[in-house]
C-alpha cells in the first residue's frame, strides 16, 4: 500500500512539472511573439516619426505658414513621442542598442538591461551604495598609508602595502567603470566623459602597480612620486563623498517626484536638489585645481629627473587630462542645468 | 492646408505612441503576473518533490517494500522532474540565484541569466569564439617576447613590453573570470575549480605586474623567474588552443543532437567527441606537468636568493596550486565520464 502511494505521488508531481514546463514554454514564446509585434510596430512608428521631423524643419526653414510657437509645440508633441519609444516601456522591449565596447570586451555580448523599470532602479540605488561603501575604503585606505608612514614607517613607504592599495584601486575603478556602462545601458544619462575619466583612472592605477617603489636611502626624495599619488587619492575620496551626497539625494527626490526618467529633466527638473549644487561646484573646482597641481608637480618631478620613471610621466599626464576633462564638463553640466 | 496636415501628422503618431507605449506597459505587467502565478507553483512543487524524495529515500533505507529497481526508476523520475523545474523553461523564470560575489564584486546585483534558451547558447558559443580569438594572441605575445629577447634585445627583456603583456594577460584572465561566471548563471556546469584557476590567473599576473624587470649588468640571471613565467604563459597557450578545438566540437556535437543541456549527459553523452578526450587528456597532463616544473624552479630560484622578491615565491607556489588543482579536475572529469 506505502509503496503504490509512493509510485502515484511520484507520477503526479512528475505530471505537475511536465504541466508546469509547458505552461512556462508557453508563456516565453508567446511573449516574445507579442514583444516581437510590438518591437514591429516601433520601428515603424520611428520611421514615422523621423518622416514628419524632418517635414516641420523643413517647414520652419522655409518659415511662413509656421511661426515659431507652433513650431515649438510641434516639437515638443514630437519629442515626447519619441522619447516614449525609446525610454519607456516600449524601449525595453526594442533590440539592444549596442552596450558599448567596455562592457563588451569584459563580459561577452549578454544583455544587461533590466526589463522593468524598478528594477532599473534599483540597479541605480545599489550603484550608489557601492560607492558609499567603497568611499570610506577609498578615503581610508591612502590616508592610513600616510600616516603610517609619518608615524610609524620613519618616513619611508614600504613596497607591498603601497601596491596592495594600487591593485585594490584598479579592481574599484573596473568595478565602477563597469557599472556605470551598465547604468547606461539601462537608460542613464550620464555624460560618457564620467565613464572616461574611470578608464583614465584605471589606467593610472595599473601604471602605478609597474612602478617600483625604492626603499633607504634617502626614500622621501624618490618616493615623492608615490607621496603625490595618494594625497590625490585622499582628495579624489572627498570629491566622491561629497558627489555621493548629492547624487543620492537627487535620486531619492527624483523618485519621490516619480520623474525618474531621463526627459522629465528636460522638461523642467527644478526639485530642491539643484540648490545644492551650487554648493557642491565651487568645492570641487577647488579639488579639480588639486589635481591639475597634482598632475603638474609630477611632471616637473620627472623633467628635473628626480625620479627617472616614465610611470611618473603617464600619471601626471593623466592627471592633467583628468582634471581638465572633470573641470569642463562640470562647467558644461552646470551650463545645461542653469538654462532652465 | 500644410500646416493643418502637420498638426494632423503630429497629432497621430502622437496618439500612435502613446498607444504603443500602453500596450508595452501592458504586456509587460501581464507577463510579470504569469511569470509570478508560474513561480509560486513551481515553488509549490519544489516543496512536494523535496517531501517525496524523502519518503523514497525512507523507504529505501526501510528495506522491504522496495526493491533496488522500483526505487532507481522512482529516483529517476523525480530526478526528471527536479530538472524540469530547475533547467528548463520553469528554471529561467525563477528568482535568479545569487549570481556568485565574483560577479557581484564586480558588476553589482543585475540579472545576466537569459531567459530564451537559444540565447544562452549563443553566450556559450561567443564564448568559444572569444577564447579562439585571445588564444591566438596568448599563443604570439609571449613567444615574440621571448624571440625578441633571444634575437633583438641581446638576452635582456625591457621592462615596458612585458609588463604590457601582464596587464593583457590580467585583463584577459579578469575578462574569462567573468564570462565563465556568466556562464554558470546560464546553466553551464563547468566545474568551479576552472573558475577558480583564473582567479589564481588573475592574481599571478597583478603580482606580475609588481615584479620589477632588472636590467644590465648580469640581467640574465637576474632575470630568470621573469623568463620562466613567459614559457610557463607560452605553453598555457597551447593548452588553451588544444582545449578550444575540443570544446567547440563537443558543443557542436551536442547541439546537432539536440542535447544543449545538463542532465543530457548524466543521462548517456557517448558522442563521438569523448574519444577525443583520452587523446586530449595525456598532452594535458605533460602540460600541467610542466606548470608544476616551473613553478618548483621559481621557488628554487627564491630558496637560492638569486631573485630574492616576494612576488617570485607567490608566483611559483600559485603555479604549484594550479598544477595540483588542474590535474585533480581533470582526473575527476576522467572518472566521472567513463562511468557512463
Ligand atoms: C557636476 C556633478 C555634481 C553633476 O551631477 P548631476 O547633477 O547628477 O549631473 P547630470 O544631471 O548631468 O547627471 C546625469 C546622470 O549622470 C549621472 N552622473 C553625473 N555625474 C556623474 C559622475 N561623476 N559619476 C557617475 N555618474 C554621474 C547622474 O547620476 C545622472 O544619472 P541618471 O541619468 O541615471 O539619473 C557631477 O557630475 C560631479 O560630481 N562631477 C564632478 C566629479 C569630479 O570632478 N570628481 C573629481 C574631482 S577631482
Ligand atoms: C579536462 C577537460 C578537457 C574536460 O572538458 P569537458 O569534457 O568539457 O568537461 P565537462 O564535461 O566536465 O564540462 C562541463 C562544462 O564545463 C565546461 N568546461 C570544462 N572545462 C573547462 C575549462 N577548463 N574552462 C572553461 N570551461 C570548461 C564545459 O564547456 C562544459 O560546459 P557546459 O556545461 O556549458 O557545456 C577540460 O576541463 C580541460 O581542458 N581542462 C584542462 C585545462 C588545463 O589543465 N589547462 C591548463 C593546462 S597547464
Amino acid at each position: 500500500a506505502e509503496l503504490r502511494r509512493l509510485v502515484q505521488d511520484v507520477a503526479r508531481v512528475g505530471e505537475l512539472a511536465r504541466e508546469l514546463q509547458d505552461s512556462a514554454a508557453n508563456l516565453i514564446s508567446r511573449t516574445s511573439n507579442e514583444e516581437q509585434a510590438l518591437r514591429q510596430r516601433a520601428v515603424g512608428l520611428d520611421a514615422d516619426l523621423r518622416r514628419i521631423q524632418t517635414s516641420v524643419n523643413a517647414a520652419v526653414r522655409r518659415g511662413g505658414t509656421l511661426d515659431a510657437k507652433d513650431a515649438d509645440k510641434l516639437d515638443e508633441e514630437l519629442c515626447r513621442a519619441r522619447w516614449l519609444i525609446s525610454d519607456g516601456d516600449v524601449g525595453s522591449l526594442l533590440p539592444n542598442k549596442s552596450h558599448g565596447r567596455f562592457l563588451k570586451m569584459f563580459l561577452g555580448p549578454i544583455n544587461v538591461r533590466a526589463i522593468r523599470k524598478d528594477v532599473r532602479l534599483k540597479v541605480k540605488e545599489e550603484y550608489n551604495n557601492y560607492r558609499d561603501r567603497t568611499a570610506f575604503m577609498f578615503l581610508l585606505f591612502p590616508s592610513m598609508l600616510l600616516l603610517l608612514r609619518a608615524w610609524v614607517w620613519d618616513g619611508c613607504f614600504p613596497a607591498w602595502p603601497v601596491q596592495l592599495y594600487q591593485a585594490w584601486l584598479l579592481f574599484l575603478y573596473t568595478s565602477l567603470a563597469l557599472r556605470e556602462n551598465i547604468l547606461r545601458a539601462n537608460g542613464s544619462d550620464i555624460r560618457p566623459w564620467w565613464i572616461y575619466h574611470h578608464y583614465c583612472a584605471m589606467l593610472m592605477a595599473l601604471v602605478s602597480l609597474t612602478w617600483e617603489i625604492k626603499g633607504q636611502p634617502d626614500c622621501a626624495s624618490k618616493q615623492k612620486g608615490v607621496q603625490l599619488f595618494l594625497e590625490w587619492a585622499v582628495m579624489q575620496a572627498f570629491a566622491m563623498l561629497l558627489q555621493n551626497r548629492y547624487q543620492r539625494q537627487r535620486l531619492y527626490t527624483r523618485i519621490a517626484l516619480g520623474k525618474a526618467r531621463r526627459m522629465d529633466v528636460v522638461w523642467g527638473e527644478t526639485a530642491g536638489v539643484d540648490g545644492q549644487l551650487w554648493l557642491l561646484c565651487p568645492i570641487l573646482f577647488i579639488l579639480q585645481g588639486f589635481e591639475a597641481y597634482v598632475g603638474m608637480k609630477l611632471l616637473l618631478i620627472a623633467s628635473e629627473g628626480l625620479v627617472p620613471e616614465w610611470q611618473v610621466v603617464v600619471c601626471g599626464i593623466l592627471l592633467v587630462l583628468m582634471a581638465v576633462g572633470n573641470f569642463a564638463n562640470t562647467v558644461q553640466t552646470l551650463m545645461v542645468k542653469s538654462r532652465f
